[in-house]
């Protein structure tokens, strides 16, 4: 990202945006998420179950699990830089995810109109099983992610 | 909870479940909760926005507001020593959570039958106001919470 | 509601909202709803379960108990004399309508703030047994109810 | 469909069940749908706004909205001759729906294991502009659809 002005293309963009919300965002990376990919409406991030994320049964909590697909729902609908935050959404567990699992949470992009926006994103453990399904209802409010730039 | 059989009356066996449950509960421990009250079909838990929550501008990652509620939902459901889990859960996020906040999630049952139950949860903050609104759907599973009893 | 301007307290204003509403909606009026009772932010509607609702085994089509609580929903959010507008609906289906039941849609306000509310609509047959349990967000636009007033 | 027997293929056993469920579903065919297509998890349905459905502005009811999706949905989880119904649904109004446009309802499967299902149906009008997006959850019961054959 030049100092001259905003990425000249959309993949650039998302890619830029993305950076300037991860330099923020403790608490994904707190949590030990990793991006592995953005792209406009898009988003992949992984994130390992350890132990501070689990109950006795060493079956991981469902609020990690959604944490980690509402933090692939929030890189997927700011990829445009135009800062967007999470009105509403809904989750689905339809399996355990394990202590040790690498989960993923990859984010695509519904519909998008006006200031709103519907992303699906579904989280997968390392053999590819669905772990949840999750649906979050964006609204873009004021500002810009890359305001300094 | 006596050695010698389950709690005589319906609120001693709330109290005796949420016991069971919060000493397996690693993860709503290590995210500093408090279970304030619970009774059958009910439960208020409360916990602070840490550092660790928040991001660059001091705003608690939806994740962890859901998970409050989800552990206030998840300790009203299993009120009746029947295990149970969270199937399908939606949250509205209606105001943001600051660092350092005590969050209070209050989870009352809408409807329970067969297998089946549905949950409000309120989550406030300090001064009262409403952060977000949460419903979850419990489905009862095999199992009871006292089963050593 | 004199011609002289609006009502001068919530209740009759909720109640000349509701007149006017209903005097244009033809959807409810075609399908026999009824309003039994409207107040700020509440509303009662009741619809019997007719042949053309239902399917072979008698058994109403869950689009019609969706139908009813939408409606209830409607006058509930819309008591205030500010067009609002359903933005995204959950409904869970608990028991099944049977022809020649007579449904009850009980709406009440959850969270009004902003240009924002929810709203929580039960839908019980005629024993009180709860037939579905519908969650509304609505949101505010431009305009009045009572325009012409 | 032959008397000796199930179909033999996938598509054909989705074409027969929706043909079973469809003689028996007057509620869907007193709107005036039109099944297009079905195969293995998939329906499309269209349907007419006419005048009953309408307000004063000729705007189209949400509840027959959700109802056409409601039945795309339907068709779509009935596709494996496993009776199979609506347990929640969710739904986003996207933008109005006016009398004599042609709705047309895609429900394809998101997730199906055990018991469960996630179907997502997305609404269009007669220009392909989305008017609503659902997501159903399904639960298999006892029973076939092709039962008598």
């Amino acid at each position: 990202m030049e100092a001259s002005g905003k990425p000249p293309d959309p993949q650039a963009l998302a890619e830029a945006c993305a950076r300037a919300m991860w330099a923020e965002d403790q608490a994904s990376q707190g949590l030990g998420m990793t991006i592995e990919r953005v792209a406009p409406g898009e988003a992949v991030l992984s994130m390992a179950v350890t132990e501070r994320m689990v109950n006795g049964h060493k079956i991981c909590h469902g609020g990690f699990i959604f944490t980690l697909a509402d933090s692939a729902f929030a890189f997927a609908c700011n990829s445009y830089d135009q800062r967007t935050v999470a009105q509403h959404c809904a989750v689905t567990f339809l399996a355990p995810a394990r202590l040790g699992e690498v989960l993923r949470a990859h984010a695509v992009e519904v519909f998008r109109g006006g200031r709103s926006g519907i992303y699906d994103i579904t989280v997968t453990d390392g053999t590819g099983a669905v772990i949840a399904e999750f649906r979050g209802h964006s609204r873009a409010i004021k500002g810009l992610i890359l305001e300094g730039t």
